[in-house]
């Protein structure tokens, strides 16, 4: 009888029309009949991405699509500058050093964003730099990037922009070809609202033209293959067939409301968990001029273990939140708007934050979460 | 009202029970919840593998699983043997290429296996060979390499033996530890009767030692990373959760058939099949000694293009077969017997193919493919 609410960055919650979608028997991927729907899937994601460049569908996780946006590109003793200020800045930096790619780390303060100018200062002093790696929605502190800002400096340069927008598609603003974005790793289970499985790269002439010249060593994440495969409605190989499928009803769901309308909802959903931590007591993690709509990360009262909160909301009440991860592990909690949540998730989500905060012993005003979220929304 | 009926050698047919778990709710993965579903899932898997050694499993197709078992066990400049004969084994020769591998092919021809003679010599005459890689079963040409005889020579060498079990496993029987097989490289989409998204890579102490000197560039596909998730029954990027939950329950219905009747099942329906096809007086294209019991690729009539036959059966009767690959093209039809089929889909299959052939042109005793697999069946 127990709720399971997700109100976690990735997965999210999977809303029932996709679900019958995926309990459907799957069909044979190389046929008439499944090219219809990867040129629907594709069709369906460059209105997402908002883009008219290439997206390229790859079985495997975020992380894959963020893998293929470094070996594709670059070659051993290429120069980048990866952003960091977070878990998923700091995987760039894995990946290019896995690649031998000689890499310039620009270190935020977590909880901030980084700084264009910075960027901008690098790459006129270090014109051999080929790509610049940030993170759109940094899961991990809850921080948005200014890539329209970073775009502006960026096309000036030979260098090509990838963004990892794996936690904020569909949730964020990311206008790809207005922003002069060359190419945004995504994945299907965070604002797509599917299972994990299935992940995504945009590729603009830019980076297109980087790819031909790369020499990294790599098979199944060349993006030279899926830009083959492309061409005639293909994969190059077997590709999540049921995820695929499903994520034709996922952006059937999206379109039907608009981008531009969701965007807005998530702010909603935002600014009312924002007021609620606010009326709890609770500060925000993240730095109020790059906050996220994306997810809300809000530092635990000092007296409260963050681990046993969160263990505290999913197993006793079935109310999914995320913790925090390394240093911030036992210090913050974070609460996402993205996929197929409403304000009464919200509000349950408060409620239960609400609850567990007052069995740890962590005294404030019961309800008054609740009441502060509600009147953002009533507003 | 078509029939959607997949007797191609992957994706197979998911059955009834398996849909129903992918089309409910998903759940965190980075929960007490998500690791029991884990543990339970790579428990079954050495079941099927017939293994104790360890068992990671990776978001990915297959070909995601054999790159892991290339880059994860050599370095660049590294020795190795790709067994071909097939457009399976050519693929571990692109990989081993892709990695700067120095490699020795072993060119076979289609239709036939390795000589586990062969492979002793190659071996004893280059002591630096680290890894022998070879197909289980060979889908392009419906082929099954003789593991245990080459795992006998392999054992008493430095070298470690790779098996590419993505179409063979639970259909065809590999006893990874009685065969000394050390690594097995498998999918979700064939034998377990999952869609395609999950690969699985078994790994033994031998391959488990080269795996800590291995200096290939790579992040996703390296194993060192899944063995120390694997210590916490953990994943070290989202695993594809909904398709590993359902895995528990394709794992529980092969366990309740128990593998070696599933191998004897799927030998009775290849040996039908055989028959069907010697009735219609058509030739078979692997050579008897190494017949697959997977699949089984049968010549296409010279005045018949195999092509438009495999079309005319999917989109008119909706029954999906393959048709050949590379120089095979539109001259081999492959009916595969592996996943959730029984005595009745083949009869189908057989069926739907002679009418078909009839359709074609081709002369013929309508009839006889169909009665020939029951008198196979009923024997």
């Amino acid at each position: 009888m127990k709720r399971n609410l997700l109100l976690t960055p990735g997965p999210t919650q999977v809303p029932p029309s996709i679900c019958e979608v995926l309990g459907k028997p799957i069909i044979h991927h190389r046929t008439p009949q499944f090219q219809d729907y990867l040129k629907e899937a594709v069709e369906g994601l460059k209105y997402v991405f908002q883009t008219k460049n290439d997206v390229y569908v790859i079985a495997s996780s975020g992380t894959g699509a963020m893998e293929a946006s470094v070996c594709s590109f670059l070659s051993p003793g290429d120069k980048a500058i990866t952003v960091e200020g977070g878990k998923f800045g700091e995987r760039w930096t894995e990946l290019c050093e896995a690649y031998g790619i000689e890499t310039t780390v620009v270190d935020v303060e977590w909880g901030h964003s980084v700084d264009p100018v910075v960027i901008k200062k690098l790459l006129d002093e270090n014109k051999d730099i080929k790509a610049v790696y940030v993170t759109l929605t940094e899961t991990s502190t809850g921080v948005t990037a200014d890539i329209e800002a970073l775009g502006k400096v960026i096309k000036e340069t030979d260098a090509i922009l990838v963004v990892d927008a794996v936690s904020g598609l569909g949730v964020t603003d990311l206008q790809v070809d207005n922003w002069s974005v060359d190419a945004v790793a995504s994945g299907s289970h965070k604002g797509l609202m599917l299972p994990p499985g299935v992940a995504f790269v945009s590729v603009s002439d830019k980076a297109a033209a980087l790819m031909e010249s790369s020499k990294c060593s790599s098979y199944y994440f060349d993006l030279k293959k899926y830009k083959k495969a492309a061409e005639k409605t293909d994969t190059p190989f077997t590709p999540a067939i049921g995820i695929v499928i499903a994520l034709t009803e996922s952006l059937r769901l999206i379109k039907e409301d608009g981008i531009e309308n969701l965007f807005k909802h998530y702010e909603r959903l935002a600014k009312a968990t924002r007021a609620a931590a606010k009326a709890l007591g609770l500060s925000l993690f993240a730095d109020d001029s790059c906050i996220s709509n994306a997810l809300t990360a809000i530092n635990v009262p000092d007296s409260v273990d963050g681990g046993k909160l969160v263990k505290l909301m999913r197993d006793t009440y079935g109310i999914t939140m995320a913790g925090g991860q390394a240093q911030l592990k036992g210090k913050i909690v974070r609460i996402a708007h993205m996929g197929c949540l409403d304000e009464y998730d919200m509000l349950t989500g408060i409620a239960c934050l609400e609850k567990a905060l007052n069995e740890s012993g962590y005294d404030f005003t019961l309800g008054s979460g609740v009441a502060s979220a509600q009147a953002v929304f009533n507003s």
